[in-house]
């Protein structure tokens, strides 16, 4: 049985992670955090049935690291420093689904985030929690910074190429995510009117955050630490982020210029290679593009290949759903990887 | 030409309150107030397109009353009151679309509103803006107190049956809104998220505020000053609103008993007489019900009848645009009647 | 094990039933069928997973009825009958979720159907499958018939009063349901365009063909074979149902008039005795409404109530998943109570 | 006076045309022609006040053209010929808001749709009805082919590089489009359930067949008859439409590379110089991105430009809504232009 932790529960990731550890068979809920909500019930905060709304949120100063198996932090970056920081210090594996740990370089982290890491001393501890990219790292791993949601798409429509040393020039992902993705904090962007029969494009270019992750995990250009075969070279990604009006899901098409000479079939075999073994990265048939609708509510990435007739061009559709593969589920899937169980355990 | 000054213009009566005037023949926008966004430009605030974004807006300090022909108040109530006030002070008219002047009694407004009005003394001048119930009063008036969005709905639905004596007993109003009725100010009920694929009652039995307002108009037991011909009796209305994941629109479903030997062709002649002659309530022919598209971005009210068979109950479908018929648009339609205008001008 | 068969299983039931059967420990698919995609895969049909989207269609005629343990209908009415008798008559136990078993009397059949029904000598045999009225009888049972979508909110939402014998007089029933409780086929109605922004009555009074299903099941009037402790007299219900541009989702809003004397806590009290063993119903505390978030994509019906002052009425609010509890989740909750499993087994 | 007809009045193309001609000063509706619908009122398909719903359908070959001063066409495409051809004889003037005369050259036609054009004798007198690009034929046109909604985002985007001869290379056109733009007909990919909460590629790379009118208006590669000040060179749009649960808006984010030396100061300028005369192009501040909001319910196009510092890409943003500029409204600034009225006349 898997003791377990919660910081900051009373977020989407949180909800979600509660949810999907309801369904897990040896993982038992030890105590949720909520500086804000404190001695109210889970129920409280959402409509939920009784047994996941009988838990009792406490403020994280009574949280006890020690005596759990593992700690999930869903607080927003710069808080999850702290109290990532505090845990790791009892001793408890911890994973942290916030940005704080992603970036390996603490220049960077520094440059995108703008103030300096407080815990700089974890980066090298820390595991970027992508199974598909570094499932041997993660079994053994103290500290797990879990992916963001638009690099999750992003890199797992990609890493083939990269691994095959077929990324070049300029790449554009665009994508297209569901609100939940912004959090629950209420906002103008985020107010049912403006955003329901409306899309909304920001922050596009190279100005999210997202995007340092996305070609660090590539091993694109400036950025440190490529994994195990990525070839770095004058790529760059083009991240276009668009707000839709659907609770979760997310969608990046990404437009790839192949190398001369590289072929469809060649392409194809890449991508199968590395996916088939994987339990929840699907490849669509040739013809076949993917869609909200192949991961709503899963913990699965789907991958539609296109190649455009008489043009080098190759579209990558790919889809996950942003709480699942693109935070809670992956989160378990990283636990279960930790503690030996199978990656789909309670995730299927 | 009719100058117009509004103030509160930063919500979304205040928005299609600018969109309806923009196709007004005989308007002319002279000011907007808004005391957050004062300097900024009405385009810095909404998405619109620069023949309506240009208008800068002012603190109400620096609103020209005098100035103007007629002031239309967005506002929220009790901020209403203030400025109302102080409008008529210097003669101009004044159209206000809050709740401060709709009931006509200052002890039911406390009742209901948790404190005391603070311009009573305007409430035996102010006008309730119904034009279906109220033309001639509208004409000469020098505050009309415009409709809340459900009391239009229902109101419209049931003035028949009150008209001809034939209200009794407990009618139910079950109503659904689009969540613009909620205001432009985020929160979580309104939070995309939490609202989209949700429906949700509130405020449901006899507690909801515009509850007062509809058993006024219809000359319903303990409240004053019912409109000539209406009946009152031991009739009483439980009101049940519920949000729903669209951005405008508004159906009530009315259920009332109708007094034994009153037959549906009578019921359907009463209605039939009644609105025959208005420019913006329709009744549906008979076997149609109402839905939210027959009146969407209009300023219409439509109205279907359904006779339950071998019951003596009637249902009353009412639907109308919250932003149209149950603010804006009614604000404009009692504009045109106080100033001599057809009152369809710039609402076809 | 339970080796399990399904009719008709590429519309939304079926969907539903394989995803939850997919998480069932001890369930295995041993065919589906559909007549039109005989020969395609299930992940031909939807955009499901590979684990979901092997399965292979075959025609009903191929269909081993022998070979399995249960069969699950998912036909529509008429076409259901043929094939729930041609499984029966291989002994296989069947749960049907088409309307073809639940009303006990063929001529009430008859007249809401219009048309007489082709296997008349199962309706002796075909339980009405809501454990909570019925939990004795479906252990036993060879033939379910799996409860109406509307039926099941409404029939949860009054038992507790039809038992105490507190039903009286006409009830209105108001309920607002996701459009995949219209199926899968397209239509004018269901087309994007024009459910999407819009809320939409239709079938309002008595005329709808879960009428006839509610109100035997509460033991109302001129309907058949009330469960035991259900008190016949004058009552009726009204029942207007909505549809709301929501996927998944069901809320009734229920208006009853309470016999004189009986008190808001002997209410709570007869509700809370029993639903308080029930695993999948729960009450709301005082104070709350039930919304279509409360139980989305879950098994679960949340109930709220609310009294209101004054007035002798009493308002439920009656929420489930039409899917989930009104559909195929109830039909696994039927499975388990057949096989000797906890009713909750694949379904938490 | 402009008298009017209209050939297949009873798609969301018709609706849209007659709510705006509703408003226009100068127009009067002769006739509307449906197949199906003959015979009916208008108010029985689509659920509209009297005022619109009073029109009765007519078979097309009841259709007097000469009896009017202009044709809308409304059909889909291969029906359209037909029909515009026997328009065109009688001498009425002709808006055709199909596919079948956009393209200059029947030999793409053919390619592009798959069978010959059975009336390319009338390609010549076919004017592209886009008035910032071809006013002054225009004015003088019989036959106006009404562009398609995704090319007039895209062209009317990419416009003013196309005239100073700075497109080049591969441009990527990633387009978002609402549901309506598919139709009225229902079908699984329209159907709400399955569009509802998901978002889908279709045709990506270079097959759909809105992109060889792209490529001929901005005067790319093999498509003929560039405009004026269009310069041809090495350049290819991708294009990939997407499909959102929205009912009506259009937003192209188009990825464009500039020639070496071309500033951001410079595309501004052209841009800027090119629109500011335009009634119904308006361009956004700099840092802001267009979205569907800029544009709803309007004929406007709002179109952003965004820079990627560090790079040659500019990044379009292009919203319009896809039943005004991206249809009818578009339909109606042609017919303004025809007939001699200010091009915004009725549609502010």
């Amino acid at each position: 049985m898997i003791r377990i932790g919660i910081f900051g529960a009373t977020g989407y990731t949180g909800l979600e992670l509660l949810k999907l550890l309801g369904r897990h068979p040896a993982s038992r809920i030890a105590w949720l955090t909520s500086e804000n909500s404190a001695g109210q019930q889970f129920g409280d905060i959402f409509p939920v049935p009784p047994a996941l709304g009988g838990h009792t949120l406490i403020p994280s100063a009574e949280a006890d690291c020690a005596g759990v198996d593992v700690v999930f932090c869903c607080l927003p970056h710069v808080a999850a420093q702290t109290h990532v920081a505090a845990a790791r210090e009892t001793g408890a594996r911890v994973i942290d689904l916030s940005a704080d740990f992603r970036l390996r370089d603490a220049a960077t982290y520094e440059k995108w985030y703008g103030h300096p890491h407080q815990h700089a001393e974890l980066l090298g501890e820390a595991v970027y929690g992508l199974p598909e990219l570094r499932r041997s790292e993660i079994a053994g791993a103290s500290l797990i910074a879990n992916p963001g949601c638009y690099p999750t798409s992003v890199i797992l429509g990609l890493a083939p190429l990269a691994r095959a040393g077929w990324l070049a020039g300029t790449i554009i992902a665009d994508s297209k995510s569901g609100v939940s993705g912004a959090g629950r904090t209420p906002s103008l962007k985020t107010h049912f009117v403006e955003a329901n029969e409306n899309l909304s494009p920001y922050s596009i270019g190279r100005t999210h955050r997202h995007l340092p992750e996305m070609e660090q995990e590539l091993g694109i250009s400036e950025h440190l630490h490529p994994p195990a075969g990525a070839v770095s070279a004058n790529q760059r990604i083009i991240f276009s982020p668009h707000l839709v009006p659907i609770n979760r899901g997310m969608l990046s098409t990404i437009y790839s210029t192949l190398p001369e000479g590289v072929t469809e079939g060649q392409v194809r075999e890449a991508y199968a290679a590395m996916y088939a073994v994987e339990p929840f990265v699907y490849l669509l048939p040739k013809g076949q593009v993917a869609t909200f609708a192949h991961t709503a509510n899963t913990n699965y990435c789907a991958i539609g290949l296109t190649f455009v007739p008489d043009t080098s061009t190759l579209i990558v559709t790919s889809s996950i759903d942003n709480l699942g593969k693109g935070a809670s589920g992956q989160a378990v899937q990283n636990m279960n990887a930790m503690f030996g169980f199978a990656e789909s355990t309670g995730l299927m």
